[in-house]
């Protein structure tokens, strides 16, 4: 399994007049937090899609267990459990400053190859740095 | 079981550099398709608020079957398949212009009362508009 | 001069903890205000694009004169004042349901090749199409 | 005058099809600018609206010099050129990661009493911490 941790601040424009942070932004703090999960290994998304590797998402899932507010800096942990094959499942729980667990999510995200449009398996690269936290 | 239809057109700023409408732009769809079946009933989420009760998310789940592009007519069916109590669940299919079935999501709702900030029931006038669709 | 109008109805997520509609929303507003625009004219943004034509934003300018709020439906006069050449202006007025002017907003664009990344006129249908407007 | 520096990095969801960050999206990011230029000098405007005051922008201004591409890390250069009064006026220089000026902007806001709706002057600690930077 591998592990990691992101912060994010609520910005005011994704408050909605709830005084809520909008339900429909978690999707973008969950690709911050996937984004530099694979930072922190040394891997950025960019370079795989210089590659010709692209990562669209096929499903994905939010528990709203209670609301985040403007400007709290929110701790997000994002785990890989498995293996990623062709497919690749990322795991998110966000914690508000108060260290309380606020939400839940996953997103499973499968890679392609751009050019024939087909899915592919994650390049070597990703694979040899990821391989260590599953053994 | 009540059905509506709603369609939303791909904004430019909701696709992303892969070419695809931005996968966190579908709850926003959402909340368009389920406000507009809603006012399809003759009620408004707006003066839903001004009663004193909101309408916070618990749970979202998205399936991407394929992309949505730029400037596309998304049709949107949006169901409520059981009679809401303190919680309504909405459905969506979302279909292209070539009526493909593209995207399949949920999201689950309470009710709440702003003062109390407590669940409640909905409201008479939306328990008795709903009514007849589960029977 | 050319004039066109589209609605455009503010979403809940679009609103921020003030009640209003976020004040960076207005940028998507204008998109869809001038996209429409040409389609009235029988012209498409994403025609355009696949003919290889992109039409960065140069310059966004916005007055805020009062604010927009959830579910209201806005009407954006959108006009053409000149003859575009290399660069397009377009001009916004946002009128509230009460027909009050809210908003004044102006956004400068450049036509640019796609393949050379260099400025380039419209291309003969937009400016065969617009001609009658500039005499 | 006060100047202050931030960086905000490009996310997925805020790139379009141009492979630019969206026009609309450099709101936001003046949004993120002027907040932790405060918060620099000890001020957070959650606590300017716990306060009964909020600030609605009343102005925007922007010149897209050159684009901005998804995952670089922005520099934000904030200034507040004039001492503020009633209004307060920020200046932004954004700034891409090989430091080439990429984009100008200013955003005019009001200082406005929650409860009277009507423009007021800023908390005598923002004053304070303000004042040294206009002698």
């Amino acid at each position: 399994m591998y592990t990691s941790e992101t912060t994010v601040r609520v910005r005011y424009g994704e408050t909605d007049q709830m005084g809520y942070a909008y339900y429909g932004c978690y999707a973008m703090y969950y690709e911050v937090a996937r984004v530099e999960s694979l930072r922190q290994l040394g891997l950025t998304y960019k370079s795989l899609e210089a590659q010709g590797i692209i990562m669209p998402v096929l499903e994905n899932r939010s528990k709203y267990i209670s609301p985040a507010y403007y400007d709290q800096l929110l701790r997000i942990v994002c785990e890989i459990r498995e293996k990623p094959g062709i497919r690749i499942r990322f795991h998110y729980e966000i914690f508000n400053e108060d260290n309380k667990l606020i939400h839940i999510g996953e997103t499973l995200l499968v890679f392609v190859d751009k050019q024939t449009s087909r899915p592919c398996m994650p390049p070597e690269a990703m694979k040899k740095v990821l391989e260590p936290f599953f053994k």
